[in-house]
């Protein structure tokens, strides 16, 4: 049998982990091209939320009763597809389970390289593409720009903010807490933006842009949505580029956003960018090139909050929405 | 002497005529490079209500008891300036005069042709280059886009209308009434929207979308912002391409922008980009190029309201913002 996270229930306000039920499936045997892996990490994102709802318009409902999709690695221990022996770590996207049983076409080997192999549910997999090509494709990014990342000590964030710094940007970040910011400082950012410290975000955006000696921002990536957005949009230079990458801050919560002074959007020649990784699924090869370089040699570092075994699962993706994790979010089985 | 309006209070909910003052003003002797110009057409034109608030951020507030700034076009009847005889047509922008003295760098000839002078103040002036690189360039517009227009029986955007018609498009619009309904069908578009029919716009963009057998819009040139906003993203296509050029609906109403849903952004992965006119200036030729052969070769239709001497020149441009305009608002001297 394989243990299996069901979503059974819709999100009613607030988030709450009994929303997902652990059930015992039959474990099939394998069909043609088929591989049976014991995954060790799974993924959780904060872009699963948008499956959650059934009237949300971000991605397709996940149908009650159905297993939860998402990012795993593991082991393959059973194999029918001629090129994969037992034994080959793979990537695939059947997580929230211990074991699952995937068509080879469906995942993917990993790399042999020192990097550890969960990294590719992190910098090196779906969240650090999407930082990667969000930052130098969506915001058309520039090495002279003085850009904004929000929630950025998280998977995505984390990586936007150190890729800026090696091309030679000037930085300023939030995240919500003292020690996020000590960690976006340690990554490269000039100025940490304690999102929890008193002031409106427009009044620290503000502050951080002249503690850069700067007019206003040049670029901004959005995981917020919400005050940032505004906050941003009101100390953006004349034809800032915004890449948005998501709305952790509205999810759920009404979803609403509300622009003061959207004439800005005018004046200021604001570009602005909706994307989503798999829109660049294929350049892989050179988000994977060049972010294991800088993984390896160091100057791309990758902190990870780690929560122990398939039970913990829930609690783990709930606690992405109160700012529970520092770095990339990860369960180890 | 000159009689020029001046701005003498600041706007204070609806606009109101009696912001405004003429004042006769002595009319100085010709410098070097000078020329003396008597109007014939003066334009008003929505940007203008954005100069005229000290708090807005859409361009810098013009000091109460300043002169008001605008296009206007006439005939040069004294001249110190080597190139330019009396007689000569000319476009300055020291409008809200009857008689202008002017740098000769700061006008500019109007090239003889069959068109009448005004239109350098509509479909061959700023508000057509506004309409042609808005859509051509800032919409990103192709010629199998359906495209909404927002605001479109006024000066812009019944070019807009016309522009995306001539290269092939199929072209929703909306407008207040039914006149103006039958003005965009008559210009090309497929289905005319009116904002004062029953329902929220976004119901009605909805139908037409179906109405002309489409999933949703691949484009948008928004004059108006607000609900025209919120329902061009509710019925976008993925990679749809939004051009801001104004918001009519919002100026000095409280300025805010409330949208539903905002994660369409990201999931339509929309891409938004505020522009103006004066950004083209170094392409001027070809605009003019092709919207004076649209327009001599009767393509391109120019609707025009005229108000008659130079009093009236107020009460013009606050209808400008009650819907009192079919196609470019003008005062004729």
């Amino acid at each position: 049998m394989a243990r299996v996270w069901h979503l059974t229930a819709r999100p009613d306000g607030d988030l709450d982990p009994g929303i997902f039920t652990l059930e015992d499936v039959p474990d099939p045997p394998l069909g043609d091209d088929e591989v049976r892996i014991a995954n060790s990490w799974l993924s959780v994102d904060p872009f699963m939320r948008g499956m959650l709802d059934d009237h949300g318009g971000y991605m397709p409902a996940l149908p009650l009763g159905s297993p939860m999709q998402g990012g795993a690695v593991g082991t393959v221990i059973e194999s029918r597809a001629r090129d994969w022996p037992v034994g080959r770590k793979v990537l695939h996207n059947g997580g929230w389970r211990d074991v699952a049983v995937v068509a080879q076409a469906a995942c993917e080997a990993i790399p042999d390289s020192a990097a550890p192999i969960q990294r590719y549910l992190g910098h090196l997999g779906m969240p650090g593409q999407t930082a990667y090509f969000g930052l130098l494709d969506a915001a058309a990014f520039r090495p002279d720009d003085l850009l904004f990342v929000s929630a950025a000590a998280g998977a995505v964030g984390s990586a936007v903010v150190q890729i800026a710094r090696i091309k030679g940007a000037t930085v300023i970040a939030s995240a919500g807490g003292a020690d996020k910011c000590a960690a976006l400082r340690d990554w490269g950012a000039s100025i940490a933006i304690d999102r929890n410290a008193p002031g409106t975000m427009r009044e620290k955006l503000g502050a951080a842009v002249r503690g850069v000696g700067a007019e206003g921002i040049s670029a901004f990536f959005d995981n917020v949505g919400g005050d940032h957005l505004d906050a941003a949009i009101q100390h953006a230079r004349v034809g800032a580029r915004f890449a948005l990458c998501g709305m952790i801050g509205g999810y759920g919560r009404g979803d609403q956003l509300v622009l003061d002074q959207p004439m800005r959007l005018v004046a200021r020649r604001l570009r602005i960018r909706g994307f989503a990784a798999p829109d660049y699924d294929d350049r892989w090869a050179e988000f994977h090139e060049d972010m294991l370089r800088w993984t390896l040699s160091g100057d791309l570092v990758s902190a990870e909050t780690v929560h122990e075994g398939l039970a913990a699962v829930p609690a783990a993706f709930c606690a992405l929405f109160t700012g529970g994790n520092l770095g990339k979010m990860l369960v180890r089985l």
